[in-house]
């Protein structure tokens, strides 16, 4: 799946993941009246209105850019309906020949690992049959736990052909809090970085192993010292945009090959009818908005690639 | 909540809860037969097998009990029907009186620890209705990302009464990889637990914190260390049973006062009819080898506290 995902990257020029995070706030009323007039103002009415928002924003982008991160909180929120809709969501987009990178951050003791992974990447049995329950192509995993709740989901990457990204260093204000403090004069997502390394050396793609790692784009200095520390890892940025990371911070989170990352935006994209720059387009064309936003993050982007050396 | 499950651990004498890990392998050939029977060997039926199976234990022994964990992996690995028997077990555990403290170890950036909270022990709004989606009492929480990624849990805590047990040393053999290590001569774990205790000093019930703290029964001399630094926290302790643990080991992760902990137990009471030691009771009367192995358990935890000191 990593050597698809690359290919993907390669096809359409953009190292970038749409943020499939739809906050109610974020989606216009006319949307979400459409679906409260069919299911009410209840859970399902939620979960409508997350389906049809995405569905616009997909087949406005689909074409641009190689994947979609679904953060699963945005839909567990509305529980059960929610999660029906962020599975419908992970079809819709697979079937738009997008990989799709389930953003769950799970990570547990091994037999409960063994479960996420099974459920979100891999297959489960039901007697004599056997299904893949959420089907995603990536799936984000919380390392807590050590190398024994990241093994379940490392052997399912190598029989399902499938990645998981490895929460290295996060962009939020106090990721630092506990990745940041120094164990024998390293910081500890140094250490998580090198057990990145070494859990993804057993499981290669082509170039690239199907274990990566999130690293923030909020802390550009961090990135370039992981980027050499995990040369093989495939590095999902979040960060850019709304939580103020811009593209010339991002040139070193990728490799000499310009290959290497992918970088992540959730309300920038999902939400840019709503910023000032995009607000030509009104709410009723939301779609579009997110279209205009995409390219224009794919040109801060390749402009950074190209004017780093 | 804390002092709702405090009460509860006094009227029961029962510093335990029995974890509703229902894998399929657990659940008797007839159970798993009479489901298959009416919804096919499908995501629909195996949900229905484990809904049973949950049903007839917590028939069985929430008399005895203050409180159920179920682990969502178990019920999230069969997808949206999965989801739905978890959200059916939440229901009817808490119809019987039981408290529940949903095993999710979520943990994000801020705004999308926000949405777990609001789904899992808050409200959310859809239009001008406000919905408790899955309404557990307590939920677990993933430190990694620090306090940013904590604190919406902490909010909902304060304004719903509900509970979060972090995690600080888990109890599975590779915990120590990133836990144990040395941060200015403190390992990670304690530095875990004094966030714990500060994050749980602005969230007091009567005598102990809504924050608690997740800490393994297979560590017994860091339950020890750990009960000092954050001695207003509940610690949550897995790991007895079948993961190693025994009552004897647990006597120090309590407090004087014999409160301050609460003992999970999952294999161990689900799936006892499995057991030699409870074979006589037979795959078709497994409630009741779940009885038999939660009386134990109990005689075997107050044994261990009587006679510590």
């Amino acid at each position: 799946m990593i050597d698809r995902l690359i290919e993907k990257i390669k096809e359409t020029g953009a190292p970038i993941v749409a943020g499939l995070d739809p906050m109610l706030d974020y989606i216009p009323a006319h949307v979400q009246e459409r679906a409260f007039a069919e299911y009410g103002e209840t859970l399902e009415g939620a979960a409508e209105a997350i389906w049809q928002f995405n569905k616009e924003i997909v087949d406005k982008t689909y074409d641009l850019i190689p994947a979609v991160k679904p953060q699963i909180a945005m839909y567990e929120q509305f529980g059960v309906p929610g999660i029906a809709a962020f599975k419908k969501t992970v079809d819709y987009c697979r079937e738009k020949g997008l990989v799709v990178i389930g953003d769950i951050k799970r990570g547990d003791i091994g037999s409960t690992s063994a479960a996420y992974a099974a459920g979100h990447i891999g297959k489960v049995q039901v007697g004599s049959k056997c299904y893949a329950p959420f089907q995603e192509d990536f799936v984000t995993v919380n390392p807590y736990l050590g190398s024994d709740g990241v093994d379940p989901f490392l052997k399912v990457c190598k029989e399902e052909k499938r990645g998981i990204f490895v929460l290295v260093k996060t962009s939020n204000p106090s990721s630092g809090e506990f990745q940041d403090r120094l164990i024998d004069g390293k910081p500890l997502y140094e250490l998580v970085g090198e057990k990145v390394a070494e859990w993804g050396a057993g499981a290669m793609g082509d170039a690239y192993s199907y274990v990566g790692a999130v690293v923030g784009a909020t802390y550009p200095e961090i990135g370039k010292a992981l980027r050499k520390i995990m040369p093989k890892a495939y590095i999902l940025v979040p960060g850019y945009g709304a939580q103020g990371g811009k593209g010339k911070d991002l040139a070193h989170f990728f490799n000499e090959d310009g290959l290497g990352a992918i970088v992540n935006s959730s309300r920038g994209i999902i939400a840019a009818y709503k910023q000032e720059r995009y607000r030509q387009f009104g709410a009723e064309n939301f779609g579009d908005a997110s279209r205009a936003a995409v390219e224009d993050m794919i040109a801060d982007i390749r402009g950074a690639l190209e004017s780093r050396y």
